[in-house]
């Protein structure tokens, strides 16, 4: 398939696509069913590593560990999953298990425990059943192959409904360059809170610090851009791979294909986020809120997110109601600067409200239009240049479903 | 019945039991039902008046004025009341016809238009059908009562289930004080938001400016610290009204029954706020989160209202699921700073997290608590003096049925 900006959208592409990296997925036991719930990315050699990790001041375990290994070298050869336990809120003990996941897997492999990233997701406060992990780490190493990228998938899903995958290929000094991503999001029964986990992996030479500027940058825009219910949750990572093996002139800001490659990264990073918005908790349907005219792209950032996480909005898009007073409710509430006399709203392409005075429309054509399973919300300011797109997705009988239901 | 802090609950109170006050309420035809639809409450001398407005930059018209009536002067003489339509996001027209329902008020009164406030709940973006408030306030001018207490309520109700209405009575300097409120919140299926609007009434007499004072205090730990969705309204106000027809010395903080006013003031609020919590859009419990131990009351109340406000707390408190996952994960991603390895959790009595570590409890005895129709959440940050509470209600089923059916 043809893509945008010079990349093109590799179908059959996984994580393992990027040269270098293998990947696999096994059923440890951490999950009472028979699912895969460990699951590994490696590369052949030591590869350039960026992440961002979750706001919360309540951060599990893991996270810390993977950032002591990433501080050391800023360079992994693995990233160890596990799902069915977040080992978050287990204290002194759940940071010991966190660092004997990470010395047990970097054993397995042969590499210095400072190569080696660990993250988990699940349930919070319950201790990790360390023995399930010493027995399901060997088998794991065995599975690694450039095949197992769906198993990956597999494995850190908790009850994702659907896989999150993307590669995406362009060409840069002449030569084939890859960038792939998978993600888990937010849709679990059993845990106490949603994670959001990333994983990206390419195969592109990057100037030093390039990657980590890149993921940042882009996390900002896509990642942190979603929500599905307003809850940060303790164990959410996103961690970029670069192995390097492209054989390409190292990318930054200077490299004529710069521009290229940072589209694709953030193409990568977009569709993971956007599917973890329209997978989310109870979800039917994907909502995009697009912000134009604010002061700042801050601003709009913070009005496109409020909207998108207002519970009347999600609630009046899950029953396709063409509620645009809800709409410009949330946003004059989003705390930033804004005219409340100049606000055009649109529900794709039907105009609801323009300088702030309600339009009449097709009330069965808005209603046919919020029946799809992807609704946009464009919302134009009038008081600047800053514009923003947010996501997330409706509010359902199911996500309260799945939310009041026992833990056990 | 005896009450705390020297004043006494009037259990067949109402806003007209302070003297001087006349309250009423009419059908004019604005809800489609046969309900009360247009109230006001009367004072047979300019009160006193305080006012606290919504924070949402979009606000609704009859604000706008009532705030312009009470800058002339600083007192008030009515309140006019209108349910079914919010007069918000109505442009210039909306503006009108909040002028022209405060004149038309204030001639059937023969007060001047600055002794008159105005304001409105219901749907928004929808014209006032001014003829029908034509018709309506002759008639109401005829209903105003010592007895018309219980009539206003009704006519301030959308989809309230219950009246919210609380009097109680002190003595200041030897004469029989009242302070009384009446309230409606968020339930309402047809509109496009829930509103929160609030009314007290008190007969003392108050130095200058210490009214304002002591309702802007109340507001901030009462009124300010419920939520039902998050989502402010463009029409929340609360407005209090002091006739000062008790015939005390003007009470002010040097006043030696200062404090006992003040709580019983305070009490009214709280009443009243605890009740529109109690009440909101399809809750089945009322919701009460103390924290305690926060480096500031500011950070208190932010980590309070964020837990109360949290999607998966509410869930898992409809679910009565002993959840302090989520309780703990919200405290973290309030934005205020908190030490996460030293946070205490308790349902009611059940203790469950101490210094952020998991305590083995009776889950079957937590359920059981959980199943009551109040939940008490306390929780313990160990870093200060700082502390607060706030109040919420629970997600269910039919929050989002009420806010997912179609406005026509």
């Amino acid at each position: 398939m043809t893509g945008q900006n010079g990349f093109t959208i590799a179908l059959d592409g996984s994580v393992t696509t990027p040269k270098g990296f293998r990947a696999g997925g096994v059923h440890c036991g951490i999950k009472k069913v028979q699912r895969f719930d460990l699951g590994a990315i490696v590369c052949d050699v030591p590869a350039d590593v960026a992440a961002v990790f979750t706001t919360n001041v309540v951060i599990a375990a893991p996270l810390t560990v993977t950032k002591e290994s990433i501080a050391k070298e800023g360079k992994l050869q693995a990233m160890l999953v596990n799902s069915g336990n977040a080992n978050a809120c287990t204290g002194e003990q759940g940071d010991k298990d966190a660092r004997d996941m990470r010395a047990t897997f970097a054993e397995a492999l042969g590499v210095p425990e400072h190569y080696v990233g660990v993250t988990s997701t699940g349930v919070i406060g319950v201790p990790m059943p360390m023995e399930k992990l010493y027995r399901g780490i060997p088998e794991l190493r065995t599975k690694l192959s450039t095949e197992g990228g769906d198993d990956f998938c597999q494995a850190i899903m908790t009850t994702d409904l659907v896989q999150k995958s993307i590669c995406v290929t362009l060409t840069v000094d002449g030569k084939q360059v890859s960038v792939a991503g998978a993600a888990k999001g937010s849709g679990m029964i059993h845990p106490n809170m949603a994670t959001m986990l990333g994983f990206m992996t390419t195969d592109a030479a990057l100037q030093p610090g390039c990657l980590q500027s890149l993921l940042s940058h882009a996390t900002d825009v896509t990642f942190n851009m979603i929500t599905v219910d307003g809850d940060t949750s303790t164990n959410d990572m996103v961690v970029a791979m670069a192995s390097g093996l492209a054989g390409n002139e190292p990318l930054g800001p200077n490299h004529p294909d710069w521009e290229s490659f940072s589209a694709a990264f953030r193409h990568v990073a977009e569709t993971l986020a956007k599917e973890i918005a329209r997978d989310g908790e109870g979800a039917t349907k994907l909502i995009e809120v697009n912000v134009v005219g604010a002061s700042t792209d801050y601003d709009a950032r913070t009005i496109a997110k409020t909207i998108v996480g207002s519970n009347l909005v999600k609630s009046a898009v899950y029953g396709s109601d063409a509620n645009w007073g809800r709409i410009i409710a949330a946003a004059g509430r989003a705390g930033v600067p804004m005219n409340p006399n100049t606000v055009d709203i649109r529900l794709g392409d039907i105009a609801v409200l323009r300088q702030s005075a309600p339009v009449a429309f097709d009330e069965p054509a808005a209603k046919a239009y919020l029946d799809g399973n992807e609704v946009t919300i464009h919302v134009d300011l009038h008081g600047g240049a800053g514009k923003a797109t947010a996501w997330g997705c409706d509010l359902t009988y199911d996500y309260v479903k799945i939310n009041a239901s026992y833990r056990t």
